[in-house]
């Protein structure tokens, strides 16, 4: 029994790896003129995906293998597959293929309205469609909350992205974080000693930036290059990682006078891909060998990102080949004065380029408007308003226009509501994993100056990777830091790191 | 139930269009580690696919069509789709789904040993893959050729390029046109005048290559640039066309010291191109909006890249804009020196470089050693010798290693077999396409000439574009052009065209 689940599975697996070969294309190589096939292929496919989810055979055999004789001689490992597949199944069972399919179908034609509406800065030309897909995912969401036992659709939703968090807990965590980032960001703010960031508006050519990208790959262990590389570098306008095991690519965005923005994007994705390609290869095309979550997925962007890549120790090794790259523009610039520019805490309009301090900040006010969106207490049509206030509020910026505004992600466009508050949930895990992984490595800091990641690396792979879906988030951050989700160790971080760099 | 018909239908059109994506990104973009994976993923969508074209209910909606009053009330296109559908669903109901997907499987591996094999001029490497792949074809064949009630395997397998020819016929034909094509190629050979082809051999960098292939791409009206483009241009070792219609894509090969390589492939590539983009809209995902066949989809590239591409007026119009994209390498070259050199008639060792004379000779020996091969009469390990023989026999070259010789092409390695022959059926199909057209059409030449590809497009697209699958390749030439299958009007074309070029 269990080997013919396992078989009906793997074929799950291998479509969904084929669907982001064609998510991946649309964005990245498709002429324009294809957007309507590529919608009625991903709709067609997602059904497929759909129908194999829901085949009553896997039902009949998760009902021959629980409670039953076979289970006790399964493994852990089996076990959790058989649990991830059930859990997959009843919720998939719930879910109306028609739905399914009209959701691919929505999600491929309201990214596409979202690149133009961005371009025109007009949110009406978005906002029908937008609209037509949050109606979809509210659906869903309905209908999830009764097989999940949530007490929201909005905590259904995050359930598919985060298992087993509810938006209250959430929020109450989020409560905690917010007061420590408002604390740190003002002791910055007032602090005497400031950065002079105009050093990173100096123009890096989009070439040189290129091979910028690649460098980073090589110190990172991310092939891009090889015969046997298993990654590869696009552009799009908004970078992301795709890919499954031995394909997993990512994309970045060059900006000639900010070339610290794809570079930070470069060491994010790849610090994405680094994960997916670090799954144990035994449990390839079975449940358990997926990453736990979007939560546990981000923590591994930021920790490449920010807590290696903004570090001193990093910088302290890789200026001297930025330098290489872009004919020496930094060479008059100061390692100290680099790494504070690198860390300027400067609230700010755009999510991405935010910086580590503000950053939860932009999170926070999105996950408090999904969560309203859902409750049904505010409309589409006020996101705009909504937005720009938050902005006000929480971080002093004037938005100017919805481009840069609330259409400035990709993320709602997609259909992906209750993923957002992933990314500071990755950012609090980074933090109790860096704690963690200080133990075990205390001089981590030092070999990232001599250039070396190979040791972190083993580390997050034994310690992360490894595990794959083997644990929900929260078991396997106990697992691994031997601790509850806690917001503290994150906090301590930044503090320190921010009152060395700001001298507060 | 027809309709249902065509709803069923549709979703495989759809399917197998993602395929395409799939493969083209094989081919293009994947990297390398992905093989394997994506190995598995074209398996188990041809899986899918096959799943969905020998679905029961398609048997049954078929069964209450045929010869029920509902047939009487479809029109002559309604009709032409049940057929197809018929002749497909027989086909593929016989073909067990293992056999397809194992062959898809091969097929994976097999172009990807083939690419190592050929880097390393070791057909021993490829042998075992290229046996196992030949075996999975001519078991397809055996089981086909009682659906189709041909005379042998191979019959079976050239239907399925170019529907209602035996190879039997085939051979017939390519008697004629060896015949023809080896009496002009004596006469030029023989003749005083003799082209300098040294100069086309002076290096255009790849940079160069890639706006003059954009530059033919626009000639053509091939949109690859702007917001509304459906094409694009891309590099593979071997240049190919793969889409469906709204997104249809072409590679090339650049080489700098032969430019004239990748500015023919193009204009190969965009014949076909243009063929799938002006499919009738009105009849995608639906049998009849697909091309007739092979043989004829080659018409339609033969046509474009010799009978356009190699004309003299082509080459009046082009060659200004050739000396503007590289610097005027070319100004002291004559025009008719030009036209002479790009129509150099020379027996040559590899076939994507060959001739418009000689270019048959490689496809007649590769369709008689296919013919061999499937009848058992020769093994896999007997093809290096074999075509080194005959390239000596028939075009008088010495084949040095097997990486020039049996392994220069892709098709044996991607299960091909039966495609060849279309290649030469497409250029005698071109040469009675070509006599119908200049009765509507007699200032043809004149209009390229002045840069103007409008008119002949738009015959191209209104006699054999829009018609689709509507007609069976012999029956659409016979429409097109009021004439059976007929090699004179192709060498007769080639003998006045050579007989002044060449001056014999």
């Amino acid at each position: 029994m269990y080997q013919g689940l396992i078989e009906k599975g793997k074929e799950i697996f291998i479509v969904q790896s084929a669907a982001s070969v064609l998510n991946w294309d649309m964005e990245t190589k498709m002429p324009p003129k294809g957007i309507a096939l590529r919608s009625q292929q991903l709709a067609v496919v997602a059904r497929v995906a759909h129908r194999m989810i829901t085949d009553p055979e896997i039902g009949n055999l998760l009902d021959r293998i629980e409670g039953y004789p076979e289970y006790d001689t399964l493994d852990g490992i089996q076990k959790r597959n058989v649990e991830l597949t059930r859990k997959a199944y009843n919720e998939f069972t719930k879910l109306p293929e028609e739905l399914v399919a009209e959701t691919e179908r929505q999600r491929a034609i309201t990214v596409d309205t979202w690149k133009k509406a961005k371009a025109a800065k007009d949110f009406g030309t978005l906002k029908p469609e937008l609209e037509k897909l949050v109606e979809l995912r509210r659906e869903a969401g309905e209908i999830l909350m009764e097989v999940k036992q949530t007490a929201t659709p909005y905590d259904a939703l995050i359930d598919h992205f985060e298992p087993w968090i509810t938006a209250e807990t959430i929020a109450g965590i989020f409560d905690e974080l917010k007061e420590g980032l408002i604390s740190i960001m003002r002791k910055c703010l007032g602090a005497d000693k400031q950065p002079d960031s105009s050093i990173l508006r100096r123009r890096v050519p989009v070439d040189a930036q290129r091979r910028i990208s690649e460098s980073l790959a090589e110190f990172l262990g991310y092939d891009v290059k090889s015969d046997e590389a298993g990654g590869r570098i696009d552009e799009t306008e908004h970078p992301f990682t795709s890919g499954y095991y031995d394909d997993v690519r990512i994309t970045t965005h060059y900006y000639e006078n900010r070339p610290m923005s794809s570079l930070f994007s470069v060491l994010h994705e790849a610090g994405h891909a680094l994960y997916d390609q670090n799954l144990p290869g035994d449990w390839m095309f079975q449940p358990v060998g997926n990453a736990s979550s979007y939560g546990i997925h981000e923590s591994q962007s930021r920790f490449v990102e920010n807590i290696l890549g903004r570090s001193y120790e990093f910088w302290s090794y890789y200026l001297p080949t930025l330098n290489e790259f872009t004919g020496n523009i930094f060479s008059d610039v100061d390692l100290d004065d680099f790494v504070l520019a690198v860390n300027q805490v400067e609230p700010s309009k755009i999510r991405v380029e935010a910086d580590e301090i503000t950053y939860g900040l932009h999170i926070i006010l999105r996950f408090e408007m999904e969560r309203l969106l859902f409750a049904g207490s505010i409309g589409v049509d006020e996101l705009p308003d909504i937005w720009n206030r938050k902005y006000k509020d929480y971080l002093g910026v004037e938005i100017e226009n919805d481009s840069e505004g609330v259409m400035q992600d990709i993320h709602w466009a997609g259909g992906y509501y209750g993923y957002f508050p992933t990314y500071a949930l990755g950012n609090i895990y980074s933090g109790q994993i860096l704690a963690a992984m200080e133990r075990d490595l205390p001089n981590w800091k030092a070999q990232i100056a001599q250039g070396s990641f190979k040791d972190v690396k083993r580390w997050l792979v034994k310690n992360i990777h490894s595990c794959g879906a083997l644990y929900d988030p929260q078991d396997l951050i106990r697992e691994v830091t031997g601790q509850e989700i806690d917001v503290r160790p994150y906090l301590s971080y930044l503090d320190e790191k921010y009152s060395k760099l700001y001298g507060y």
